[in-house]
């Protein structure tokens, strides 16, 4: 491997910004995407983090995520650096993505291995490589095996790495072996962004750099104080924010049955608490007036809680 | 359930048509469209289905996809019915891809499951409802459960069936039992089509109406002889038949490791007999030298014995 | 590969018997399976199959296996031949049930993957070679991927085939590629069998050697013609006869939720009809009074309309 | 919820100890199990967990797991408590066994999910609740997904500790959100183990009650004192310790392909640092001799490693 030059470096917390939109569930809603720039560089978040799964990115059609692009990009002004999802099964399109992405001023993309095809490990490290060598960005890869079906093994993360132009990775996995043997074998000089909320503390606190935190678009500042508290080793401000954190987790995102209850719980708190409207793209549909009451009457009460501790 | 009209039926061999690429194995080879079009309606195929996995829609971008649409239905020329996959994440994309099928002069579309995100069956069925409500040609579901993480359940099926402009589906997970419990509760008005062409003779003779299979790219008329064969019931002449398509699945389809060996196995070997030449698009590859070596000498031997039967 | 001397072939319908147990759910009820042998040798089956998935083999103690092997060859008393399934994690277990099989008269014996630890090929493939080397009857294999998280894959059962006691497979991934694939390979001297009855005619009119249909515990003359129709080519005789069975597979079957539907379904079916006692050993329990209700209502149904065709 | 009388706690190391076997590859190395419990008490573990994964129970005979039960609890003489993994697809032999481990005097059973059929959530919950009522030891769940194809859903694991023999839970998914669900739904009065070594740190310090990790068979005291830095939140300890847990992750668990990687890496380790012989029961064989060689250069190096730290 020849030497490399420090790549940069990324670190805190990260939303996955959710995909404001129109009654219509395809049209965005830029007014709203405005608002939650607002609401979450207010909230002391560390960039933003646009195109993800939360951010129903493979829902969208190539126009409008386009215009979440230049939207999100000129709402954030610079303030934060934002990173843009450019997932896709056709690699034309992702080059192309972030191509739009550097011109609106981004700061990285990120990608999820495409996700039609049963690939191979050799077939993907090629993949990743060439993508690399395509974009004018950094590039962080995006581990996310439920959804793609394929896991980026640790030994093609670690060979992916000595890329210039990759320079983390975002797991969304939940698999703690995975991250752990990331962090042991790539201790410098590579970002790694963990993505469900419930594990930031104890990854950050054992190397991680951050969380890519869905929960953040509600709360962002409960987020950076379990970020910072986890930073600082303080054990009894990580209890008593983990504890809202899982709060939020098991009483919001699975209020339905199915894996979109987690995409329909965040939407609906988030138009619950009058931060954007809940209106989710198809294939899926927001909850039903059950689910709702429910969903509402929960962050209500989890938005107190939140407010007494920050 | 109302009583419903007709629905178009459609039957017999209908090949999923590679999609013929330029050496930057992204753009469209349109002088290659043209010649296998020719060669698959000589053979005698009774339709055409572009844009499929075989025809790797999912990796090539949007341009290239209308461009195809354009493309092979000015060449078909109305000499079969073309039909267009429009499987995608985004319904948006699905709809528009749709007209663009519609104007062209397309018979029927085509869609798998959205094939990101993890759906429930209930899901599934408001998203095909729905797609069937938006497009204005015939729609036949695909079942691909091993792209798409999702199996169209025998019960959705049947729902969805009760839509006027649902007309049929291609089953590509090589489960039987799903296949026969199909023809078994869908016996009219639905066209019941299979992928996996090592099983067409089989379930045409039990109910199903034709084979959306690969290997018709090379042979056409091999497998067409096959379903006449089926149809009639001629068991000398099916296992005849038989053989030669069970030595093409393998002894082309699984020379690499991977699941991609079908489609680096079909597209070589298509080069090896000169009909279109056989560049892959990302994320894959062509096979490497030794693979090729080896796909050029089974498919010249298999070349010489299916001129033999036709 | 040495020149091998002919192998025991077999064929036709072989009958999966379920395991009649006491209202304890653990004891074998040993009158249930005097009762039970006695409908099936009647019915005209080729052989029976204990101890497999249907037989609820792993649920039983190792005292009950044993007991119901002796039993069964008992009341069989040499009619037809006793299959015998040693489907188990410890090899020495194994080994140990196929000796007593052979005391008590089986002809061959049957065994899935060990189940618990995920195998590679290689390692599945030196397993069986050790175990066919140990075992002193006929050995088949048995496919059964959803149970065992493993597919036989095709390559390792060509392997597999070339050892002397090595004489068949059952299938009952439902993959009718699989089993095309097998039967094209293995022409002779091998006997392949599949599970699902939905797909015994089609695979017995392309070269399949046979079916371990569950459904034939209840109506083996139905199975039984089925299996003489697929033989004889007479595609009149099989609709009649392939309806009735896909009325069980959709009517029986499928009445709750779970995969257990289908063993419940079965047992109920199997009570309903006075064949034998419906109960189940955990971690199963019998269907509820609903579920049975409509499992009673379908069979009586279903019994009249096979006693016409038969 | 009726009010519960405290359960037992267990907390800290608890190996889940190999099995030692003679070169046959079947029968128990007697003397193997003495010395090994020996390296196991005099390392300062808080207690040994027999037959369970890295025990190879299911690879065993019953005959030769009674024995284990028998030898280990003589062996280890009451000085720390002893666990006995009870899995099984039988629930009378599981009943049977925590007989025997109940006459031997350990201190509480284990049992994961019966792992031949596939079982829905409802299912699980009777089968446990119907368990823990007849065995006369505590019993822990056990989390295993990857090996038996079901997870214990969070859910059924909250409504299962309502029973009073149910204590607690080993999960070996490494899933750190479904553990750290776990840790906020069941605060009190249940103890959460995890298996895998390379998170036992991180989950110990979000509120976790200990390790089920496999290392600790080589290096005990390495393992205790990653538990006890855990507990103190001792962070420069908990680096120094984690890199060598890690390295042993990394360099002894993952030399071959396939899972079975990391017991024939274990057990190859073992060998090579004369604590017990390495061999193991089918389906699994021993390393070859290329990956012994680099099994034994290995673990000699990190066993230097080792000492400079204890």
């Amino acid at each position: 491997m020849a030497t490399q030059t420090n790549k940069p470096a990324f670190s805190g917390i990260i939303p996955p910004m959710v995909t404001p939109l129109l009654s219509d569930n395809l049209s965005l809603d830029v007014e709203g995407v405005k608002h939650l720039v607002e609401h979450l560089v207010s909230g002391g978040v560390h960039g933003i983090f646009i195109l993800g799964t939360t951010g129903e990115s493979t829902s969208l059609s190539y126009k409008t995520r386009e215009q979440l692009i230049v939207e999100s990009c000129k709402a954030v002004n610079g303030r934060v650096p934002v990173f843009v999802g450019i997932t896709d099964t056709s690699i034309e399109e992702s080059v192309h993505q972030a191509l739009v992405a550097h011109n609106a001023g981004a700061a990285a993309v990120v990608a999820a291995p495409p996700y039609y095809y049963g690939l191979g490990q050799e077939e993907l490290y090629k993949y990743y490589w060439s993508l690399a060598d395509q974009v004018n960005l950094p590039l962080f890869l995006y581990n996310m095996p439920s959804h793609t079906k394929i896991n980026i093994d640790v030994k093609t993360v670690v060979r992916l790495s000595e890329h210039q132009n990759i320079i983390g990775l975002k797991d969304s996995s939940a698999n703690a072996v995975y991250f752990q043997s990331l962090c042991y074998l790539l201790k410098t000089n590579f970002s790694l962004l963990v993505g469900p909320e419930e594990i930031t503390a104890e990854t950050v606190m054992m190397g991680g750099n951050g969380g890519v935190n869905g929960g953040a678009n509600l709360f962002p500042k409960l987020y950076v104080a379990l970020y910072d508290a986890a930073m600082a080793k303080d054990f009894a401000r990580i209890e008593e924010l983990q504890d809202l954190v899982m709060e939020i987790s098991t009483r919001i995102y699975t209020v339905g049955s199915y894996g979109s209850s987690y995409l329909k719980g965040l939407k609906g708190a988030l138009s619950a608490l009058g931060i954007v409207n809940g209106n989710i793209a198809p294939p899926f549909t927001t909850f039903d007036e059950k689910e709702m009451t429910k969903v509402i009457a929960n962050i209500k009460d989890i938005e107190i809680k939140v407010a007494k501790v920050l």
